[in-house]
Order: C-alpha cells, then sequence, then structure tokens
C-alpha cells in the first residue's frame, strides 16, 4: 500500500550511534554519551514537588488550546523579568514542546508550496517538519565568517522570495549566538519583505556570558516575528513536553484554532506544574544546571589545543561544541562510529545538521558533567593519537 | 503579514457555547455542562500513584519516539486481553494523544493533494488536521440507515478515487457503532483499492451490551489499516496526553522517523505511569466510570419520550446522544444558545459535527453523573415547554 512521500524522512546518524552505544552498554562495556542534547538533571524540586500535589488532587483535564491562563501570565511576567519586555499574555500560546510550537508556527504562517530559509548547519527538524508540511526548504549556507548565522545580505541574494525565515540563537549545533543589530536588521528585512521571522530561543538562558549577550525576538512581535521556546533545556524538562510561543496579533486566533485540532492542548500536568519553574528555586535550579554546562564548556575550551580540532564553531551558548575533525581524514560518521567502537565515546556526526559539509563536523554535547566531559577528552585525545600512528 | 490559508479553520460553535457558560458561572448562576466530550473523573488512583512515585525519582527525560518499551508491550498484550490478537509491541506506537496519533497516521499515509472520505457527521478534527495537511476530505453523508457509518457501497459510488477512510466506532458524536461485517467488508474493499483505513477507537471499552459489539481493526493490520486510540476516554486521563497507534509493517519506519521529528516523544511521565492503566485496578477503575455513564445513559433513554426528540442516533458506545432538535423550529445553535441562556444547560450544537444537517441536531454529553444528567433532563423538558407555548 502506499506510502507519502513525505514521511521519506532522512534517518539520523545519530541513531546508528545511539543504537551502537547500546548494544556496546548492554555487553557491559563503558560509554560516555556526549551525543544527547539533553541536560543529564531532571526538573527542579520545586516543580516535581508541585506536580505531586496536582497529583494527589487529581484534576488534570483539558486545559484550553492556547494553554493554562497562569502557565501563559507566568511566561509573560519571564519576559519582564529577563528582557524587561512587555509580552501580553494573550500573545503566549504554551505548546507540546517546542515541536508543537513548530508545527503550529509553520502551519499558521506558511501554505503547501511556501518556502521558507534557515541555516545550514542547524536543527534537522526544522526542515524535516517543514517538507512534511509541503513547503520548500531554502537552506542558507551559514559559515565562521557570520557565526554560522543567516544575514540579510543572504536575503538580498536568494533569486526568489521565500515566506519565511527560522532563525536559532544559541543555534543546535553550532551554540553560536546572533547579534543584536543583525536580529534587529533580519526582523526589519522581514517585516519589510513580508517574510515571516520564527525565531527559535530554547537555549536562552543557557549562555556563557561572551561578548555576545542573548536577545529575543520578541521585541519584534509587532514586525510579525514569532518566538518558539521550551522548558526543555534551561529548565531541563525534556521528557515533560513543554513549550511555547509568543505570537503576533495577526496568528492568535489562528494558532488557537489549530492548536485546538492537532494537539487538542499541551500536557495539563507540565502546564500547572511548569508555573513553578518561574519561581525563585525553579530559576536558582536552571541557574545550577548552567554552572555546570559553565565547567564542562571551560574544560572543554582549555583542552583544545590538545584535541587539535582545525576549527570550532564559537560555544556562545546552548551546551554543544561543533568541531570541524576533517584533519583526521575520516568523514564524520567514520570518525564517530570509531570513536565509540574503539574509546567508547559516543558523539554526533554532523551530518544530521548539514548536508552538504557534515561530514566535515561532530557536534559534542557538555550537557552531562565535568568528570564525564574530561574523562571523554580523556579518552578522544588518546584515540586520536591511534589513527595517526 | 501573509496569515496561511490552511490556518482559517472554521470555529467550533461549542466555543461561544463555553464561553457563554463560563460567563454565567462568573455571574453566581448554575451551568450544567453536557458539551464536553471528557469523563468527569480523572487518572485512576493507581496511575496516579505510579506517576507520583516516578516523580520522586525523577528520571522523565525523553523516550524512544516511538514510546516506552514497557508501555509499548503493555499495550500489545492489552489486545490479547481484550480481543484475543496478538499485537506485536514493535507496530505499537505510543502518541501524544490521539490528536497525536492521527497527525502521525495522516502525514505517513497521506500526501499533499491527496482525497481522503470519512463519515458526516463525524469528529471535526479529523477534517481540520487532514485540511490543514494539504488533503482532500470527502465527506461521506451517512444516516441512521447505516447506524451513521460510512459503508462499501459509498465508496463504491464516488467519482474519483480517494487515498484513505477514516471510520471511528463507537463514533463521536454520534456514539453508533460499526457492525464487524461492515468493518471486515470496509477493510478488504480498503485494501483492495490501495486506500489506508485509519480505524478511530478511542472510546472502544465505552459500549453498552447493544447487539453490535466493538471490533477492532487490529485484525486488519496485515491489509494496511492504521488503529488510533487513546488514553482519555475509558481510562479517563484527557490532560495526560496519551494515545497510541497500531501500525501496518509499512508505516512503523516512516511513523517513528515523522515522530522524531515533529514530536520528539510522548509525555514521558503520562507514558511511564501508563503502564498502570493496564493493571486490574486500573481496568477496575475504568469500568467503575462505565457504570456510571451506562447509568446516564438509561436515565435518557428512559427519559426520551418526556423529551419529545423525533430521531436520536443509537448510544450504542461513547458518552454521547445525538438527537435531532428541528421539531423545536429552532437551528441548534440558537437552541444551545436559549436552551443554556433561559435554562443554564450546556449542550453542543450539531453544526461542529456536520456542516450540512448539523443546523437540526446537538449533542448531549453524559459522562458527568446521573444527578447532573437527571437534573438537565428536568431542565431540558420545562424549557421545551416554554419553547411551544
Amino acid at each position: 500500500m502506499k506510502v507519502s512521500r513525505r514521511s521519506h524522512v532522512p534517518p539520523f546518524a545519530v541513531m546508528e550511534i545511539l543504537a551502537a552505544a547500546n548494544a556496546r552498554r548492554a555487553a557491559g562495556q563503558s560509554v560516555l554519551n556526549l551525543c544527547a542534547g539533553e541536560p543529564a538533571t531532571g526538573a527542579s524540586g520545586v516543580v516535581r514537588d508541585l506536580a505531586a500535589q496536582l497529583l494527589a488532587e487529581g484534576d488534570l483535564g483539558y486545559t484550553e488550546a492556547l494553554g493554562s491562563p497562569a502557565l501563559r501570565r507566568a511566561i509573560a511576567a519571564h519576559y519582564e523579568r529577563w528582557y524587561g519586555a512587555d509580552v501580553d499574555p494573550a500573545r503566549v500560546a504554551v505548546t507540546t514542546g517546542s515541536s508543537g510550537g513548530f508545527m503550529l508556527a509553520f502551519l499558521a504562517a506558511f501554505d503547501v508550496g511556501d518556502r521558507v530559509a534557515l541555516a545550514r548547519p542547524g536543527y534537522p527538524a526544522y526542515k524535516n517538519i517543514l517538507a512534511a508540511l509541503g513547503c520548500e526548504v531554502v537552506e542558507l549556507d551559514c559559515g565562521p565568517e557570520t557565526r554560522y548565522q543567516p544575514t540579510v545580505a543572504q536575503l538580498e541574494a536568494l533569486d526568489r522570495p521565500v515566506a519565511g525565515l527560522v532563525v536559532a540563537s544559541p543555534a543546535n549545533p553550532t551554540g553560536t549566538m546572533i547579534r543584536a543589530e543583525e536580529l534587529d536588521a533580519l526582523a526589519h528585512w522581514c517585516a519589510d519583505h513580508d517574510v515571516r521571522l520564527v525565531s527559535d530561543e530554547i537555549y536562552h538562558g543557557i549562555t556563557y556570558g561572551s561578548e555576545i549577550g542573548p536577545v529575543t525576538a520578541a521585541k519584534y512581535l509587532d514586525l510579525g516575528a514569532i518566538v518558539i521556546n521550551s522548558f526543555s533545556k534551561y529548565w531541563a524538562m525534556t521528557g515533560w513536553r513543554l513549550g511555547w510561543m509568543l505570537l503576533p496579533d495577526d496568528l492568535v486566533v489562528p494558532v488557537d484554532a489549530l492548536a485546538g485540532n492537532v494537539a487538542l492542548c499541551p500536557p495539563a500536568l507540565a502546564q500547572h506544574a511548569g508555573v513553578a519553574a518561574f519561581s525563585a528555586e525553579g530559576y536558582a535550579a536552571a541557574e545550577e544546571n548552567v554552572r555546570r554546562y559553565a565547567a564542562c564548556r571551560e574544560l572543554l575550551l582549555a583542552r583544545l589545543p590538545e584535541l587539535g580540532w582545525t576549527q570550532v564553531a564559537p560555544a556562545d551558548g546552548a551546551f554543544y561544541l561543533y568541531a570541524d575533525v576533517s584533519a583526521s581524514g575520516l568523514d564524520s560518521i567514520t570518525w564517530c562510529a570509531r570513536l565509540l567502537d574503539e574509546a567508547g565515546v559516543a558523539l554526533t556526526p554532523g551530518t544530521d545538521f548539514d548536508g552538504v559539509d557534515g561530514a566535515a563536523w561532530v557536534r559534542l554535547s557538555f550537557a552531562s558533567s565535568v568528570e564525564v566531559v574530561g574523562e571523554a577528552v580523556d579518552r578522544i585525545v588518546a584515540w586520536q593519537r591511534t589513527l595517526s600512528t
């Protein structure tokens, strides 16, 4: 029987790595997992305590499609606290993770056949969701000269117009951030050209005091921009499947209608308990995680000379180091497979993020502990020595 | 800025009713809510106890895209227990509610431009999701002569081929079930004509011993059929956002790939705790709810003569009574608005389920208590008397 053309999603190379890692672990061998884009810790105690209380009370029915009013207010207040931005709770849509947010944003903003631009390298689900929804993905080749971020110049150079632009800062897999003045230029260019800007800000809060600060597109809602965010990374609530969008006025009603049909509502317990993420204890627990990532990052940067990688994206934020390992003479899929097999360290091949240049790159996630990251570096350094002999 | 054409989802009339009901309640007036398609109770104690234990343990990270292996096994075992059917856990995909299941099923089976048939009246999200995904919806006009269910004869009579057929049994809004021999005929006709059968079975377990028993399309997986189910109705876990699919072999890999991109995974806590729904206590709690629905249904059927509705769909299952109120001389939107305003009872206008004949019909949900349903009937009977004077 027919299987849809749009379901032919390219497989992720990391799935092979994960399967091999699991087999290794099942065989009793050590594996250091640095391929997951997931905090090693879970939700904070204050969120889990509130969830336990709500579970005992038992009222976990459907919420409004756009989310519980209390959580929408708490999210709006977060923008005042972090960015000094005045966001109307009516413009906040709670979503089933940022995945649910991307689905709704793309459905509301783009029709079948619309062209949407995004950076390469980048998070592969953007283009896979867009393709599944019948949109045409326009990849912008982004390199070190622009911190792997798209620019107005690239949009100006397109031969045919696009209906949308997806940006991510800090980005996955590179961890790089976009400069405030460049985001400003992009937002205005998009508004001037009737292009919907979608800003993925799920790694906000996980930054390391580089010369570039995280900027939110929340200030461009009136220009038509959409902001996507999540409780998964900063608040380490991956499995809770909770995220949010900030919407321009023209998309509030469409997203409400779409959400009621495609999702009904985000998970109720996560929503009700998620309010506690914005408490003093919730932020404090998140900051403790960020300090751990920062220590892992310091260790990695200090040991870069030993690793000998010729090119590394500036790790402004998130918990990734994106590195060019092509000097090894191996493509990144082989490099990762052999590293796991021969040294027990799992990294992600760059091919999952970049179909053109990804064979030169690998992504290392340092969302675990300083001990694990340090031991992984030891193993990688020793293993790389075996390659050159 | 452009808003997508596909986001122009028709609004639900029930939203107006709900808003008016909330305003009424806020003003201190009594409202009996019989419009929600949601059990009045929540998850069973055994599920909530397991969830509380898992929360304390804290490991709520991403699961596999197709769901936790333990839950997939428990779901497969449920088919042996209820239907004597041998289902391979590898064919079970856990989803974010049945909503997540429909999204994945439609993406995997249908391309932009594909035509998909379904019954009218029916659950509106089917056609709204299909339209959002670029599919063409083909409504089959289903009436009392076929228990409001589609037939092979209707499919044979289509002037152009379809790529899919969605059936629901028990159905929403009618509560009617499909006969085993008719489902068998539909499944074979679909297989013979390369048409993907999608069987919505989310109300299985909520049936009332009519001459028609619930039949699962699980036995037609090898013919290419997809089964959709949910923890929301029988297990009363609406806000948990947990459901599942049974997949034919050719769709396992496509759904896995799509799920990883569009959803990452279903909510982890719901998945891990959902295993307890299949325990003896979990089934017992669900059956207690079903006995309450059965008592509500008995009361309604006994008082039908008083209500004087000219035509009522046979309420084989689910917790709905779908009734023709056109003898009142009012269209159903006006009928529902006035019933709420003048008697404080909220029902759903049939227009939400049937864009052609729905103005004659209303849907009454009896998922609350015998007391509420009895009081609602008293009020409706009294209010209807005021209409004829």
